[in-house]
């Protein structure tokens, strides 16, 4: 195992600590494992707080700044972080607006957001939770709740983030939330594995020639193995996978094309180029989209492809927020 | 090699197709190899035009927008651009104030922005060039004109885009860009090889548990290869060899730690606390830090850090600068 650490089993202290250096003038640490924007609380603001294991940044701490998240909770490394640092981030954030949580669908983030959930609101805070479940390949489309959240929170928290930031209601913003994440869906390509620090292997394997189709963010086995072959078809699988699942043509969109971490940049902008092809030909208008690097698994290389499909309420909100967190700025 | 590319012969010109769709917001394209700002050329404004081989994503394209480059010119993966990308970005770019060219110091780059450089001024356009060379162990000190240019190329183009957004003259550009240079010293650190699209095997290999300390961009030696140890060790090291190049004690700085592509964010944090601790110790004042990817070598898996000493005039125009370009935004 090569990585730039110490003692794995201090790498996510050692890692939150820089952390919170780094960004020391954007948020404040309000525990441990929990951070807060440096303003929080903002009276009258609705806080959102997110979280989830860490190996994923920017998602999920990155995103915490103005037009994001309020505060956010970090997990060991693909593991749920406890109801604890959720707890103090829901506390540090709460402008008495209520908090809004908000995560990917992985059962023990839902077990411990709930957990904290509880708690606070026998504190009197009021909180709400939306659980974020774009990956279509991870459940068919009559399970879809089960199904995982991965990139598409990016695309979710910029409408979600906007909203609180106009001071709507709790109850708008979470309907806000919940629409944007019923109109994002998300598939991605995994042409590696990764390794996580304190088991010092690869979590899987995958032979020199092979990549795997709906792979998740911490390993979990995607809906086949397939020989490496050009980028171009690949994509074209990706895209019809979100295709069938949710009607996109001739809607308005967002877009990101997600880098998992390991990946050179100038590989998703090969990816870029057929996304947009696809898009154009279905008469999907590309109405705001990023390349990069959101929502990642360590150093496995591979990309996925999120789509939101707007109406006019999230294409003004996506359009017009300013965005400026730790780890991504939109101007 | 598994890639998320096509042809690897086509790599480049697919990246471009994508790269400029997906910043069309941004900038334009001017050559089948060369971009500008969307509203060059910005009369009375000195022009800045960067480039280099592919493969270093946000460097060097990824800076061409506000407060950094006016224009780029894009070569093959780890290969320079010829003259003609550079001359089509120099007249793109000029507003009549003159063009700078700033680059890293590399033969081919040296020969070919040259080349351009001449024929430019044979059309009567002023064109000055600054070659950066901030790699503290590509050469010693006492030929320190031979050093390459590596990770420091981000900072010194904030202090130059900021005074070309000034509208200062190019004799004024060039001085404070050679300043930022002469103040920027940069020690790196690989762990891994890459591939070239085209060579389709490693560039060069290092053993399971060796790493090695100054380990150039593309693969050019380092000074030691040293068996993998405790990152607060290395960093002790390369902060040794830069502390010992030039006197920061006492100084306000810019910082940057650098991702070689394929490192995870995570690490890099690990990596900015101890710098943090060595600076705080060394008094040395962070007045600006970045921590993420920005001159990369593919999916290479590594570290740099770049140190700029600031002097008044320099840490005004970093601190009060926008930047909003393809890839990095300073807020």
């Amino acid at each position: 195992m090569k990585k730039l650490i110490n003692d794995p089993f201090d790498m996510v202290e050692e890692m939150v600590e820089g952390y919170v250096a780094a960004n020391d003038h954007i948020i404040k640490r309000v525990g441990k494992r929990s951070i807060a924007r440096a303003n929080s609380p903002i009276q009258g603001k609705v806080g959102i707080v997110v979280g989830g294991g860490s190996g994923h940044l920017p998602a999920f701490a990155g995103y915490v700044g103005k037009g994001m998240a309020d505060g956010a909770a970090f997990g060991n490394v693909f593991a749920s972080p406890p109801a604890k640092p959720v707890i103090e981030a829901t506390l540090a954030v709460n402008g008495g607006a209520g908090v809004m949580y908000t995560y990917g669908n992985y059962q023990g983030d839902c077990i411990n957001f709930d957990k904290a959930q509880d708690k606070c609101r026998e504190m009197g805070i009021k909180v709400q939770t939306v659980v974020l479940n774009d990956d279509v390949l991870s459940a068919p489309k009559d399970q879809a709740h089960k199904r995982r959240g991965i990139g598409g929170l990016f695309l979710v928290w910029h409408v979600a983030g906007a909203k609180a930031e106009q001071m709507a209601s709790l109850d708008e913003v979470v309907a806000v939330t919940n629409k944007a994440n019923a109109n994002t869906r998300t598939v991605g390509v995994g042409l590696t594995s990764c390794i996580v620090p304190a088991n010092g292997k690869p979590t899987f394997s995958l032979a020199d020639d092979e990549i795997e189709i709906g792979l998740g963010i911490h390993g979990e086995p995607g809906i086949k193995r397939v020989k490496i072959r050009p980028i171009d078809s690949v994509i074209d699988e990706i895209m019809d996978a979100i295709l069938a699942d949710l009607d996109y043509k001739g809607s308005d969109v967002a877009l990101l094309v997600n880098g998992l971490g390991g990946t050179p940049a100038e590989e998703l902008y090969v990816v870029y180029r057929r996304v947009k092809q696809i898009c154009d030909a279905n008469k999907i208008n590309i109405k705001f989209k990023h390349v990069g690097n959101q929502v990642t698994a360590l150093e496995m290389q591979g990309t996925s492809v999120s789509l939101l499909r707007l109406d006019s309420e999230m294409h003004d909100l996506i359009k017009n927020t300013t965005v400026d967190t730790c780890m991504y700025k939109k101007v």
